[in-house]
């Protein structure tokens, strides 16, 4: 069991600027660019996309070493390094820096903001080329797969033809598992954490609520809200939902309990009488001053609409795929509990798909792969230094 | 394994009248009582105090055949039976009746609607006898402590001076546990199901959503809501968080799986894809047509702050206690855990209490208890009949 101080709960990292957290990597920054042509499932035409995207680390001479990390559903193009603005770590900045689980001394890592997302890339908040105003929920359905498709695009304008592996968690899971089914001849290693091949009904349920929150908070006015009145009540209560799924009962019990707050009278029925309490609404309010809310919505449906198999028989979907995988879930993640990762384990085998699985026996719930976990890291790091070992002694034989 | 039809899931029972369900006791009736002076632990006093009840079967010439069921946060007087109105059955129709789990050919069942609720026991939406206008947020802070001194008024109102038992699920569990912890000479028999000693953290933060989703309501007004414009949002949000968290996995995976609704454009981002999604819409809004908003912030309030050691040595708390237990939880259920039970079980024999626990292998999450189980009808049938016939044979050795 990995025990970890209790203090080690999801956005702690994220306020680590106040207790003098250093990165390893210092400051680093992101990046825009415009690439031309990406067309969705549905049909919409993005001409041109921007995507806001971060590398860390150098590109090998044979470009063979290039890792794409794919971030969950608030997550940022901002993986790792201390933000010029904020001076705050990025969110994997446990897990991606020199010596860290993805060595940037070895790797070239990239990571950028999704399509649909509120961070850079194009999404709800981006000037409709028509009209100039924000596409709000005129916005084009985007899918896991448009994300990937993304994501091809910047690889490809990075000059990287083959990606030696492709790395998230939650929703950062699933276009991992979208590249190596559907661009299979450009990925070698496939690390989905903490993920899925679709969505349950529970895992639905609990994303229509926060959607329900936002679009019945007058303030979202149909996804047409300006800047200075956006359904800031609504999104906080959709992030409060996320927030509590993504946590374990051990998590919110070892640092909160029952504490209460100070000064605060027990018998008011409108105040926050438990830490835990304001805890939430602290998460919540810092959520709205960084995401968009009609963002919120479409990343959400892309979560839920995503189906890696889409009713055809797993065998036939899996059987291009090239990639080994290192397969990860987390004991106490109750949001996307084990039995689906070992179900999709299961299939990868069946389809003779290279597959490592393991299940990690932390106590934090679905954040167990946001927080610092040495145990995590070290299976991480191995797996892809020897995957990378063994790739490039291939190669190397090949070319002899 | 319990293993039921995919169609018994919390509220269809509720939904019966349609499909031509018939409860064994035909149509039952809701009266109301006004009772004096009953205080509040937070002070204020209640006179009278308006109690909506419903009583099954017959008290026996001893009295001693009583048995007060205890409802949970959305529960009501209407226990069992058809209700004269609506046709609807009781919330646990399943369970009380002629020959079920609580026969009404044996005991004298009572339930009564809460202190705080809002189906016709005085709550916020009743008159504040100084204005004659709802009392809303001006209604005193009420513990579950305060809705069991209701209670105990309204057993001593109907001639019982000593509860054969008292059983409850959830809030009723803790209601049934104050019971027997601060009035021990008036019960024999103490049942809590799927209930805790306290809320942990998670529990706490489930309910805060609720109450944040309602109070950021516009429409709530600071509670000061007119009847033609209710929190309705906020309520519904509120609920189909509080439903996800009464099911499990399974019940959801079972019932809805990725189902999709006929005719929903996939890439329409504002509407519900899956039947899951319009499964909580309905739930949301039926709830609403049926529950107070400010009853549910009082309520929940309640819940959160219940604990029944306060801080106290456990065997101090429990030393006066005469009730022999039978505690009941359920595997699948994660928003009360086991464990819980399974400490409160601990905690008790420990301090030399008679107590039975079983956990039950349903897979419905925590709404097993509002849900048709054989297995759970005949614990608690042979339960409640064992204890009966051996008290009821100590008395009579006693009187000779």
């Amino acid at each position: 069991m990995t025990d970890l101080p209790a203090s080690i709960v999801r956005g702690d990292l994220q306020d680590q600027k106040t207790t003098g957290y250093q990165s390893p990597l210092g400051v680093t920054r992101t990046q825009t660019v415009r690439l031309r042509g990406v067309q969705t499932q549905s049909g919409f035409t993005f001409d041109p996309v921007e995507v806001s995207y971060q590398t860390l680390g150098t590109l090998s001479a044979r470009r063979d070493n290039a890792i794409l990390v794919c971030h969950a559903l608030s997550g940022t193009a901002h993986v790792a390094g201390l933000h010029p603005d904020t001076g705050r770590p990025g969110w994997w900045d446990f897990h991606v820096g020199p010596g860290r689980a993805i060595d940037t001394d070895k790797f070239f890592v990239v990571c950028s903001n999704v399509l649909g997302g509120c961070d850079g890339t194009t999404g709800p908040m981006s000037a409709c080329p028509g009209t100039g105003k924000p596409y709000g929920m005129d916005f084009p359905f985007v899918s896991v797969h448009d994300m990937v498709a993304v994501q091809a695009k910047l690889i490809e304008y990075l000059g990287i033809s083959r990606l030696f592996a492709v790395i998230g968690g939650s929703m950062g899971g699933m276009q991992a598992l979208d590249w190596a089914v559907h661009l299979p001849e450009q990925v070698r290693v496939c690390v989905p954490i903490a993920t899925c091949a679709a969505h349950n009904a529970m895992q639905i349920a609990f994303n229509e609520i926060g959607r329900r929150a936002i679009m019945t908070d007058p303030d979202w006015n149909t996804g047409n809200y300006t800047p200075d009145r956006r359904p800031k009540h609504g999104l906080a209560v959709a992030r409060m939902v996320g927030h509590v799924t993504y946590l374990s009962e051990y998590a919110m019990t070892r640092k909160f309990g029952r504490t209460l707050q100070p000064r605060v009278n027990a018998v008011d029925a409108e105040v926050a009488l438990f830490t835990v309490e304001s805890y939430l609404h602290h998460q919540g309010k810092s959520f709205v001053n960084r995401f968009d809310p009609n963002s919120y919505l479409y990343l959400t449906k892309a979560l839920d609409q995503f189906d890696l198999f889409d009713g055809h028989p797993p065998e036939n979907v899996l059987r291009g795929v090239k990639a080994r995988f290192l397969v990860i879930s987390f004991a106490s993640d109750w949001l996307y509990p084990p039995a689906q990762s070992r179900e999709l384990v299961r299939l990868l085998k069946r389809s003779r798909v290279a597959a490592t699985y393991i299940n990690l026996e932390t106590l934090y719930g679905h954040d167990s792969f946001l927080i610092e976990n040495p145990e995590f890291a070290n299976v991480v790091r191995h797996y892809l230094e020897n995957e990378y070992r063994n790739a490039s002694f291939k190669e190397a034989g090949a070319a002899i």
